[in-house]
């Protein structure tokens, strides 16, 4: 397939990267029913790391198996799929080719104390030998660790993209001077997340939809004297958009907690309104039965595709 | 021996891994009376570093002997043996390519203050050195070394693998918001444990027989909505398999504290039929005099052969 | 696209590579107009360094420039573009992600006196930061260099592999005890090359049609006895693809001198027919005017696709 | 199988090595027919790179796929496989832990000018991705690269022992002041080959059967003088056997060029009553249909175990 | 001087070492008036570093040159000595060759807070600079250190030992679980000590002489429940020798804290007794003036001579 005109934009924006990084950039965005629309919609497994197998899979129990995950990011014509060392291994040599992956480098767990930190659990080498086309990583804005964290995703990013490959954060404003809870997806934290990680470098930056809470006091203060629009979803993914370089990197939303269908839909539609690059729904996809999954899958792109 | 259709279906699950590890996988498949059955049962002795010497050997004072642990677990026909370094080295040159062996890389101790951490005590090349087929490791998912334990195996795993190394986890959870005690057993934190393991990339899992309880509230609530069995051990060993990539990654499960043999063997039926892999049998063994010791040995064994 | 049956065979063969490489693979089998055919049509270009820019461009000055170059493989929708660094630099950017590349990492010139050996002049890392599938090598068997060339080549392509990159080794005996001129084509030594190249662990390898030929007087006496069939080159070519692990290697033949289109599509119908996997056509494309090429390299795509 | 004295005893000569070492040469040593005797037959394949494809596989074209070389070696009960880097690559994953396999690190070509070098095609670390029990490499002694190849396996021998691979010399002398032809294989020239492998730090030494000619005149005296018997084969295998280390080495001879076979089965009971450690036969098994083949290697096999 | 029978049996136990690490061995054991008898009378003078000059010499100012304790140490006919970096330096050249010397690589100081930790204040390169037999080392299990320091004995035994020097391993646990005082030489945490230098490596193993308590409550029910027998100073030093690998470890005892005559020479009966390798010496035999020390240590010779 021919690059479009609107992947040829989106590279322009990514003025200073090398032709490897453009060109991972371009299997993602040129990948599955989306190819070409600049829109992407990624299947993320890491949940199990940070949640457990049970609560993860055991709604849909095919989904232990990894192969099931590559193949459920395949038939649903998905752009990529991104997930731990572990489970992108237990898949690679089948699905060799077949699907743009990334390399999920670090993942949180459930058991420890509060302290919001990650363990790094993989390598650059790991995802050049997987062929990945980049690497995932979270960090916590606000935690005790972020300092660490954006240190550990400054190298790693440096790495992956003198190889060649394209670095996505996820970026999850957590403790530190962020309420708890409903802090976490205000719409100015949500905002600021998006603005860090396009200042650490990120390539693709993953966040959470935002509610049009703010949480900050200083920020209140400006949102209200600029009266920034929040009053809808799209206003506000609008607004988190601008923030990550006047749309120019690539943002896409994370779906969240299993929810009712129509709600996350009306939800899509409001990201793809507000001009959001794309969504990473993991735990609404691969907990469904997959019939349900497929289905869903198939409207959320057809909302990005402009056909729903 | 020629190489069985089961242990070429195992070596199949490890599609990511070089033919190098691979081979490691099939000297410890194909090696004693459990040759070719896919199941494994191990000797493990690093209890000495952990509790102390007299709580380890006293009652079966040959044991302090290295040499006698490499014998027993000849003589009873295991699939190998695993242990610390300067044990096995007491022993490598004697039985030299008559045992595989797995070199345990960290070690905790009993007199060091509650934090749950362990020395890394050997490294890659000592393995090498020794002639092991492939590097043991234990993490304590919830505690606050959780994180640096598991970037140690990360680095660890990947120059053994490297090397055509298999990499073992022992993966046992403890303290942070893992319950103290009856926690550490629960079903829900012993198939997290395993799920993590399998996603850090190890290749063989141990973990402890599981118990019907829960820990986590959040897990809780799943595995009553889902209604997973918990009923029997059978049962619970089919969930933790499951956990870990739906069967495709080797779990043996200890033996845990010293126990009556009826009740381990009972136990270890139960591990069978639930579909595990096999038993890390250590103080239940080399705590016995080696008669005993050999006759339960031979009953684990027939079990696992479907004889008993 | 779906990877295709073909192209999962053919990724069968390199059973010993990771993922990353068998993805790179992937890019290569699966793009252009013969994606999944399992065959490949690939545009060299480093005559310029080797027989000097006017011997190569001034028939279709527009070649001089490398975007003719990279345009001219996207347009005829060929497998790949194999170049020297600068000139896949100049065009790596413009170009990113639309099209396969192969890094030519070493280059002879026709300035050095006689002794027949090439310059490395790229690296690994440039093929990561152009973002190519790949790097490729010229050997000489024969020549007084051939082994250091060797172990150049063992060291790229074992750096290359390890990052997921495909290794390509262009296998051309002259000098040494290959007879000058007729020698090089003669089927015992083409056939030796293409051996060589697979022992060494090439990917892919290039080879020059071979003649019906016989060079060295102890190959005479093997293919005489055996009656090894020479007589067409479809027979040839069979051979060849024979002493290339028994057709479990990539072998694309070069088109040679620049010559008349029907013997050069009668040559491509016999390497066809005889099992090749296919073509590294560059003077005879990028010397003619755009438009002739682009018909040629239609017509050779068509018999590579049985079309004709 | 458990370790035979005969094994331990081989063992207790390699007294300097490591336990790895070791472990490596058991592997070796107790697989296949052969197993715990003492005695070895190896399959090497390394003809095509020196002369060429058909030249080695032309009279039984089966043996042009890698898969029917690790297959005849499996099937014929022999102790273990040696080739270079793509045809070991190209079964490695299929043949995984069922075979010892000895990658052999150099190899000549017959296209090379006069001067007898050889290139290294492969790396120690190759070996341990690949699962290899060891690594093999060729010496010229006497010819003008023998220093530089000495100097080479000196340091891949060290680096192959430092991770548990054993190290085996092909000591072939040539050119300088050996006879061209007859003078190769002189008594005195192919002990003296043996002996400078040992002091090299073989751990198993390839020559080739000697005749009774003396090739050096300073040696012809003392051999003269000492009346160092060479009336038969067998007489001049227990020489040979003598100046490895008084047979504390092991040394097994190659097959040479093909013969028939009755010729082939004497040599070789020759060498059996001479002391040496087995043979290494590669023409006269894969240049035979397979049939024939596995029927010469059971004789020789037979031969060994003094059964026939 | 010949080797003995009993220092041929002491090098069995180390088989997992090189010929380097047991020639050292040998050095130590074959050297002063108990050579060869497979006992050891050693000088440590670490004390300065870790108490002041002061207390450690003023009762014998001359003590306060480096060359009287190497004087002293060959004047005695004792073993070897183990001393800091600068202090083995001044008298390395002078006493080149004359005694064999073990360079203490971490020494505490009384000045920092309580954390029980040591600086590592020399390197293996010093060790071989100076020619030493070896290097030793000090682990506090038990401390919050004692991780970090047992993954630095890991590093420099390794190194050491790679470059035929013999590591001891200075095993001293406190804080922690050890109860401060008395719990640090209860009978269950010295052998626990001595366990786990062996299992970390250690060629010699120093601990001090246990007394009859115990400290863990763990370790009081086994050591009641088995009747292990601590009666008497010997039958706990035997019990500690059993603790490191059934005695196949040389383990020496220091002298402890500054004591009468007769209660030392009584003590050390006892280690004699009780199979103990021998005696670590050092503020018993330096803070007295010469004469007197002489004929301590002749004193301490001749015991372990059996003839006192």
């Amino acid at each position: 397939m021919q690059i479009t005109p609107k992947v040829k934009e989106i590279l322009s924006w990514y003025e200073g990267e090398s032709p490897g990084v453009k060109g991972s950039l371009v299997r993602l965005l040129m990948h599955g029913r989306l190819a070409g629309s600049g829109k992407l919609v990624i299947l993320p497994v890491d949940q199990g790391h940070e949640h457990g197998p049970a609560r993860s899979f055991a709604s849909n129990p095919a989904a232990y198996d990894p192969h099931y995950l590559y193949q459920l990011a395949l038939d649903a014509g998905l752009s990529g799929y991104a997930a731990p060392l572990g489970m992108l291994e237990q898949g690679a040599d089948t699905f060799a080719g077949q699907l743009p992956t990334i390399l999920k480098m670090n993942s949180a767990n459930s058991l420890a104390a509060e302290g919001a930190d990650q363990a790094v659990t993989a390598s650059v080498k790991d995802a050049l030998r997987l062929g990945c086309v980049g690497v995932g990583f979270t960090i916590y804005p606000g935690s005790d660790a972020c300092y660490d964290m954006m240190e550990e995703i400054r190298d790693i990013g440096r790495e992956a993209k003198s190889h060649g490959l394209i670095s996505v954060i996820w970026s999850y404003p957590r403790s530190g001077k962020v309420s708890k809870g409903a802090g976490e997806t205000a719409l100015d934290i949500v905002s600021y997340a998006a603005h860090m990680a396009a200042l650490l470098g990120a390539n693709i930056i993953k966040v959470k939809p935002p509610t049009d809470k703010l949480d900050l006091d200083a920020a209140k203060k400006v949102y209200e004297a600029e009266n920034i629009d929040r009053s809808t979803m799209a206003a506000r993914i609008r607004h988190v958009m601008q923030c990550a370089f006047a749309g120019k990197r690539l943002v896409v939303f994370s779906g969240g907690e299993a929810k009712d269908t129509e709600g996350l839909l009306n939800e899509i539609r409001q990201i793809r309104d507000g001009g959001g690059s794309g969504s990473i729904i993991g735990r609404n996809s691969f907990r469904r039965p997959k019939a349900e999954a497929l289905d869903l899958l198939d409207e959320v792109i057809k909302i990005y595709l402009n056909e729903a």
